[in-house]
């Protein structure tokens, strides 16, 4: 039930008053708070989707002074908005709870209790500095291989070169709309290699996927209804007239080609396939991501490790 | 200071008992909780870098039955780890604390106070469904328009077809390895159609970046010696020799490329030029946008909203 907006108009604004406000207030980019403000909003979906408890947020990044942190929340007692804040400064932290205190604007601290929590695990005091603060350079292996897998997978995009795949970490592999570009470029950014290779009617698939890996492919597989409602809408942003849509979008080419995917898959039955059809694009990619770290480890509980 | 593992090896096991554990559990992705873990270990950078403190993290998700809860918590105990959870449903939530409390280990719940300030806020009481629980169906407007924007942004990769620049929400322009692409991308999964435009000395800009809304265009500057690390390390990617290299990373051709990108910048006053020398990816996403809603909303504090 999320829409972006770049703002809103006034008019907009004078519907604020009919749902609730959410202020979000960082000394960086405020893309912590917001993460956890949307999965909080989570839990009130059952109200979210009927406008039962409509909610506005602004996020407010890059407030590294008392001045304008005070100017932020007094505006949030004017429009009286629940103020959730990551501030690692604890002087700036101090002030905010303070001034919410003072002019009665509920608030939750994201990054104190955690830090907390992390400080007397590690026995080490937080620096207290906000994020880019210590002027540090990131020329870090990291940086380079998370760069190298974004512009590897845009490349791959749509089953170029099938010769690369030796070189993916990961193949996703399934009929147009399954959603095999956003995934891919979702697990690019968290630095895996991904190629992706439509199935298509009539299209052979190349040698290469049936020579790599099985391990490293996953199918994709998607409910027809929602695929021709996606088509449908593809087609619309295509501008392809509804006559001229020939197949991609008619019910019975739908299923056709998902049950000729569905037997690809049954001939590869190594390749694990995912059911998209009730998840949005970060959930089947922890899915995928739970998979190849459970085939890599082999350990009764399989996660993501990363090293600090 | 993050190296990414898919799975630690045995020896690199050994190696966990030299730093120290933090365990993330949700019933979800797990993508809020470690958001928030690594946010707050920016805090121990001074430690992490020189490995004073170094730490090990492990993300278990989709964990939404009370056996490998338990289990995990367990687990957790045995290394001395620190426990980090989102849990939707009271009874999970409960039974991590206790087991927790229960075993010594020290514990954070992440969704749990700020879902309570929420739902003070909005007087409804959350659902306690975790994610994809509630069997929702994911064809929002929202979802359609996240995925043209990578979509189109993926196509416009790097000044493809300057007159779909009309059509971006942002342009960004600079020279090479300046990060345009992964900054593109960071753009696009948030909802902006984002187009860019390489400068190479000698090589004519597109007419449409100077017919278009100079709000929309940003310029990307950075440091001449850390372009010219990047620039190496990107030459070596693509295996071009060091004698091979020409102009692309020596000092005195980078330096005048900047020089030139600055002249265009000074040319056209009304882009906001940005430095990405010390930023993160995210980082500059945040300049950006904030920059933008600026532009579009003249108010005294700008901010990115958004309705739910
Ligand atoms: N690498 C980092 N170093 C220091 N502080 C950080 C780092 N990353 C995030 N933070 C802090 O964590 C909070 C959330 O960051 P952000 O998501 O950028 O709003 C802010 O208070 C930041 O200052
Ligand atoms: N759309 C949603 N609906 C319900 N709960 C959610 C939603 N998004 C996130 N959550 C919950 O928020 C916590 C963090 O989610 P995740 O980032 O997926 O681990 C988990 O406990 C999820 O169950
Ligand atoms: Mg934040
Ligand atoms: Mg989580």
């Amino acid at each position: 039930p999320v829409r972006t907006g770049d703002g809103l108009s006034d008019s907009e604004r004078e519907d604020d008053k009919e749902g609730k406000t959410i202020y979000m207030v960082s000394d960086g980019t405020g893309w912590t708070a917001e993460h956890s403000v949307s999965a909080a909003l989570g839990q009130f979906d059952h109200c979210l989707v009927d406008h039962g408890c409509s909610v506005c947020t602004h996020l407010f990044s890059g407030v590294d002074d008392i001045e304008r942190l005070i100017e932020v929340v007094r505006q949030a007692a004017k429009e009286n908005a629940l103020l959730v804040y990551t501030l690692a400064d604890p002087s700036m932290a101090d002030a905010a709870r303070k001034a919410c205190q003072l002019w009665g604007v509920p608030c939750t601290d994201v990054l104190g209790p955690i830090t907390e929590a992390i400080s007397s695990h590690l026995g080490v005091s937080p620096s207290g500095l906000p994020r880019g603060a210590g002027g540090r350079i990131l020329l870090s292996e990291d940086y380079f291989q998370r760069i190298e897998a974004i512009e590897f997978t845009i490349k791959q995009d749509d089953g170029a070169l099938p010769q690369n795949l030796r070189k993916a970490d990961i193949v996703l592999t399934g009929v147009s709309r399954t959603g095999k570009t956003p995934l891919s470029i979702y697990l690019a950014q968290k630095g895996y290699k991904v190629a992706n290779v439509p199935i298509v009617m009539g299209v052979e698939l190349p040698k290469a996927l049936f020579e790599i890996d099985p391990h490293k492919v996953f199918g994709l597989t998607i409910d027809p209804v929602v695929l021709q409602t996606i088509r449908k809408s593809r087609a619309k942003t295509l501008g392809i007239a509804e006559q001229d849509l020939h197949n991609y979008a008619q019910m019975g080419y739908v299923k056709k080609e998902l049950e000729h995917a569905g037997k690809i898959f049954a001939q590869n039955p190594s390749w694990p396939v995912i059911e998209v059809t009730s998840k949005a694009i970060e959930e089947t990619a922890a899915v995928i991501l739970r998979l190849y770290s459970d085939r890599k480890q082999k350990r009764s509980l399989p996660s993501i490790s990363k090293r600090y």
